[in-house]
C-alpha cells in the first residue's frame, strides 16, 4: 500500500522569534513496510519550548534540526499495518518522528502505551516527557524537604504546574511565578501555596512577600529577570535545576547581568542543568508515579488542544506569545 | 601580667581594589585570663582573598568585618600562658583572631596542631583551610575521574596548585590557568600536564589545544573571562565547583555577560558554589590524607612568606597584583 502524509519542515532558521515563514508543509508517499517496520497515524503531536532551540545551527541538547527536515518531536500515534512482532494494528505508541501525519517507523524505535485510566494525551504531558522533566528536574535534582521553600518559574506552563504539584505532595511550601493573574488563580487552586505575577511593577517586593523564609529550591524555566529575582533570595544550599530559559531563547544578544558565580558562591549553592533524557534509566519508575498520582487527583494538569495538523505551527508560535495555560498539543486525528 | 598586642583594623570599606588607606594598626592591652582561656602570642598570620569580599558591607560567606574592628583570619600561635587543661604554655595552635601579635581566646576556639614532619607554616597552607578547600571542592564536588579532563584557573594560586596536584593524584589530565608564563613553567614542574598563561592574546586557541577532549571538571577560582573562556568548552555532565570570583571583587559594576545557565542546560552541567567550611565534619580525613601526600613529596607547594607583622596589610594587597605565587603568609614571630 502507499500512503500519502503531510509533515512540515523547516524552511529557514529563525532570528528572534519564529514566524510563519520559517516553515513549509510538504506531502510525501510513504513506500512499503521493511521487517520490524510499522505504519503508524499520528493522533497528537506536540509542541515544545525546547524545539526552538533545535532550531538554532549551534550546539545544543541534542543536534540543530536541519533546513528542509522535519520537527522531530514527540507523537501519540496509532498502528495502521505492522511487519514487527511487537505490535499490531490498533495498538498506541509513542513515537519521535515529530509533526507529520504519518511515519513508517522501526518498532524498535516506539514504546507501546499501556493506557490505564489516564487520558490519551496525557502522555505527551503529564505522564511524558513533560511529567518526566518535573519529576526528575524536582526530585533528583532539586531534592525538596518537608518545611522548604521551592520557587517554580514559568509555573502555569507544561512542567512548571506538575512541578509545583510534586513539591506540594513531598511538603515543600511552593512558590509560583507567572505571568497573569489569571494564570496565579489557576496556581493557588492546583495546590500552589502562594503564585506571584513577573509582571506586575512590584513583583520583586512580592516575590520576597511569598518567600519570608527565602528559597531553598528554584526550578528554573525561565532564566532572565524573573531568575535574577529568585536567585537573589536563595538560602546557604539552595538547589537551582535549570530546565529551560524561555526568556532568552529569542535573545540574539546576551542580558545576562546576574552574577551567577558570585550567589552560588556566597550560598554554597548548587545550579544543575538537565534534560529529561539524562534520567533515561528511570522513567519506568517516573511513569508509574506519576499515571497513580494523575490517578488520584494529585496531579491536575491544563492542556490547550488546537486542532488540526495544519495549525502546528501556530500552535508552536502560540509559546512565545505566553497565551497557553499547561501542555500544548496538537489533535491530529481521534 | 599585662601583654601588649598590635592589631590591624579595617579603616574604611575599600572601594575597588583596596589601599593602604583602608586600614590602620592599633596598640591594645591585654587583660589576665579566665579560666579556659589561653595567651597566644602569633607566630604566623594569614592573607586570603576570601577577605577583600568581607571587606565590603554585603552578604557573603561570612558577616562582614565591622568598621574599627580586626580582620579576623587563620593564625598559628604560640601559647604562652594557660588557665585551660587542654592547653599548656609552648604548645603551638591554629586560631582565627587574625592580623594581631597576641591574643587571649578561649581553649575550645583554637586547634592544637600536631606538627609530625609537615613545616608549620603549611597548617596554615597545604594541609591547613588552603588545602582542604582545594582537597573538599575537587575530590567532593568536581569528582573527577581518572583519564578526565580537569582545568583550574588561578592555577598557581594557593588553592589552585593544591587542586591540580590532588587532579593528578587521582588520574585526570590537568590544565591550569595563569597568569604569566613563568606561573605556568612551574605548574608544568609540578606536575601539570599543560598550563595556559591568560594574558596572551590567543588564550582561548591555546586553552583549546590544551583540552582537545573537553572540559569534565573546571575548578574555578577566578571568574571573569577566563571562566568565560573554559565554560564554553564543558562536556555533557561537567562539574564546576566555584571556589572564589577574584577576578570580579574588585568590580563596582556587574560585568558577566557568560549565559551560564545557558551552558549548563545544554550541557547538562552542575556548578556548585562552597566554602570550606561546609565541609568542618570531614576535617579530620582531608588533614590526614593531605599531609600524607605533603611528608610523600606528591604535593610539593610555594608559599610567599612576608617577615614582619608590620607588613601585613602590603602583603594583603600583593594578592591583587597577581605578585605571589603559592600560599601568601606573614611571619610575625620565630
Amino acid at each position: 500500500m502507499l500512503q500519502s502524509a503531510k509533515r512540515i519542515v523547516l524552511a529557514s532558521r529563525p532570528y528572534g522569534v519564529p514566524t510563519k515563514e520559517n516553515f513549509r508543509e510538504e506531502t510525501l508517499e510513504l513506500a512499503g513496510l521493511a521487517e520490524g517496520e510499522v505504519l503508524v497515524e499520528s493522533l497528537y503531536v506536540s509542541v515544545d519550548p525546547y524545539m526552538r532551540g533545535r532550531m538554532n545551527d549551534t550546539k545544543s541538547y541534542v543536534p540543530p534540526y536541519a533546513i528542509d527536515d522535519a520537527i522531530a518531536g514527540g507523537v501519540i500515534a496509532r498502528v495502521i499495518e505492522s511487519r514487527a512482532q511487537a505490535l499490531t494494528a490498533g495498538d498506541i505508541v509513542l513515537a519521535g518522528y515529530g509533526w507529520q501525519t504519518h511515519a513508517i517507523v522501526k518498532a524498535t524505535h516506539v514504546q507501546k502505551i499501556e493506557q490505564g485510566n489516564v487520558p490519551l494525551s496525557a502522555f505527551l504531558g503529564a505522564v511524558g516527557m513533560t511529567g518526566l522533566t518535573a519529576y526528575f528536574g524536582l526530585l533528583s535534582l532539586g531534592k525538596p524537604k518537608a518545611g522548604e521553600t521551592v520557587v517554580v518559574s514559568g509555573a502555569a506552563g507544561a512542567v512548571g504546574s506538575i512541578v509545583g504539584q510534586i513539591a506540594n505532595i513531598v511538603g515543600a511550601r511552593v512558590v509560583g511565578v507567572a505571568g497573569s493573574d489569571a494564570k496565579c488563580q489557576w496556581l493557588r487552586e492546583i495546590g500552589f501555596d502562594e503564585a506571584v505575577n513577573y509582571k506586575h511593577a512590584n513583583f520583586r517586593e512580592q516575590l520576597a512577600l511569598a518567600t519570608p523564609n527565602g528559597v531553598d529550591v528554584y526550578f528554573d524555566n525561565v532564566g532572565g529577570d524573573v531568575s535574577d529575582a529568585v536567585l537573589r533570595r536563595i538560602n546557604h544550599g539552595a538547589r537551582i535545576p535549570v530546565c529551560g530559559q524561555i526568556a532568552t531563547y529569542n535573545e540574539t544578544a546576551p542580558v545576562y547581568q546576574t552574577p551567577i558565580q558570585g550567589l552560588l558562591l556566597i550560598n554554597s549553592a548548587t545550579m544543575t542543568g538537565f534534560i529529561v533524557s539524562d534520567f533515561r534509566d528511570q522513567f519506568a519508575k517516573g511513569i508509574s508515579e506519576l499515571s497513580s498520582w494523575v490517578e488520584s487527583g494529585q496531579i491536575q494538569y491544563e492542556e490547550t488542544i488546537v486542532q488540526g495538523f495544519e495549525n502546528t505551527v501556530e500552535a508552536f508560535l502560540m509559546l512565545f506569545q505566553g497565551g497557553n495555560t499547561g501542555k500544548l498539543l496538537v489533535k491530529v486525528k481521534e
